[in-house]
């Protein structure tokens, strides 16, 4: 399978999940948990590829699979960092408003290069990097508040610790995502073999967190598999596949890419759920998300494009004065 | 003289032009003639290219200057190219309002990159076409409108007439640059000697519209000679003074470099101005100017930088799956 076919299915995945979980809002409010979507997302994935590592067993060339616990320990950490970083997000969002928050978000891109480059090694060419901030610059443009939104004032004009909180926020998402890429491609484990083990930890630390919910109310709306599916309806269940699916995604990324190609899938799912919203929800088209959409497919053809392509003719000085 | 300091030296004198304009109003008006500022900078202009013509007469070497009147009525051409485009930013803003019509300015750079590559026929890579269209969505994000700014739904609700006129204004201001740079690399005639007979046509142009003002008013005034200078300050002497140099430069620039090293010069200006104003003028810096300045730095760089600085690593893929 190519890259690129499976960085634009992520693109379109992410995209919907961004519809579908406003589709199966009521009033804009969810008449289900949604602490139950991620469980249910991590328990799909991990059926998934137990299903499928059990079809590798079965095969004649069976699948390589390192069992040390040595090994196996290692794959617990992507999600003890999701687990900090969902609680520096909570934090960050006492101190700054939704939109600067969203806007901060996009440091993420930004700190993927620098822990990409840090932590894997990986050399990224002058363009590169330009391409790499202008998907940040892009994004952050196109979530620009117009005038006529509310709030208004608020971006920037949060205290000092909401923006360290909120780099350090970029900083563990970026940090989650590359160790799962040096995870993924430590060794030639069999990807199915490693999604077990990725997702076995995340559905008992999506438990926990249910668990947790419990018992921060008291018990008093009974423990959470009682209530589980309660507020269900079609739309959730799509939900929870979706969610399941692009997490399914970002791992055959993270084994047989990387996360830049990941960062541009997300990016450009973000832009495009903004352009389906105008149509199927009546947002209001903007100018900032027109020129975010322009900034970030030109960041796409500069660091994908095959250098020759971009800089032939190179006889052409721009100037020609000494 | 080395181009790119002429070029940073027309940056800055374009960007005091616009503060300098500011501080020269008293409660945000004009209490002199706005009309006679061109007129007079081209009377400065056409006294300092004769002082160099004369000196350069003087000199060993006279210049060579090509005196048939099938060359000099060329000259003439640019001087009507701004009649028209003056004419037709005015229908524009009848149309459309200041905010709409700056926006739409912006696509002067994208003509100018046409032009140049249809009427002059210089190539550009796909790198530099980027470029080009980055610049241009880089002052536009620098100038959307911020939540809270005054006026705010009439950004893009004009009437088509109105971006049609939008646009004709870009081709017109586009091609005055390429004509004049198709002029001044015509031949090799003294610079001067170029000047000389551009800003004659300039002078008498600019008073030909002295003189339609002083009809159109009914000469209730008086007519324009005698008050040229009515409610002149220092400061209305440094516009003009301050404009005549740039005019100078852009000459320059137009027979030693091209038009898009001029786009870029005067695209970094009106950000710089941006900047200032900040400091200046107590204007509220917002976030899209900062994403703006951003993008136009990026942009500068991918157009002008030498290839092998940009595209250097290449054996590093961003993506090793097949």
């Amino acid at each position: 399978m190519q890259w690129y076919f499976v960085a634009a299915l992520l693109t379109v995945l992410t995209s919907s999940q961004g519809i579908w979980t406003t589709l199966s809002q009521s009033n804009g409010k969810y008449k289900y948990d949604y602490a139950t979507i991620p469980f249910l997302a991590e328990f799909f994935k991990l059926s998934v590829s137990s299903f499928f590592l059990w079809k590798e067993c079965q095969s004649s060339s069976p699948p390589r699979m390192t069992k040390e616990w040595k090994s196996v320990r290692l794959y617990l950490v992507p999600s003890v960092i999701y687990l900090i970083h969902n609680n520096v997000q909570f934090a960050t969002l006492t101190y700054v408003d939704p939109s600067t928050y969203q806007i901060l978000g996009n440091l993420k891109i930004v700190t993927t290069g620098i822990l990409f480059r840090l932590v894997l090694k990986r050399k990224l060419s002058n363009l590169q990097w330009m391409a790499i901030i202008l998907l940040a610059v892009g994004t952050t443009t196109s979530q620009v508040k117009g005038c006529g939104d509310a709030p208004c004032d608020s971006v920037f004009s949060a205290p000092f610790q909401g923006y360290m909180l909120g780099i350090l926020s970029a900083c563990l998402s970026a940090l989650a995502g590359v160790y799962t890429e040096y995870l993924m491609k430590k060794n030639s484990d069999s990807l199915y073999w490693q999604n077990v083990q990725l997702y076995t930890f995340g559905v008992i630390f999506n438990m926990g967190w249910l668990v947790y919910g419990d018992f921060k109310a008291g018990f008093e709306m009974g423990p959470w598999w009682q209530r589980l599916f309660n507020g269900y309806s079609i739309t959730t269940w799509i939900v929870v596949f979706n969610l399941g699916s692009t997490g399914l995604l970002v791992s055959w990324l993270m084994k047989y890419s990387d996360n830049i190609v990941k960062v541009y899938s997300t990016s450009m799912a973000m832009l495009l759920t903004m352009v389906l919203s105008v149509y199927l929800f009546n947002v209001r088209a903007t100018v900032q998300l027109f020129l975010g959409i322009v900034i970030c497919i030109i960041s796409l053809q500069m660091y994908f494009m095959p250098v020759h392509t971009l800089v032939e003719l190179p006889q052409t000085l721009p100037a020609t004065a000494k």
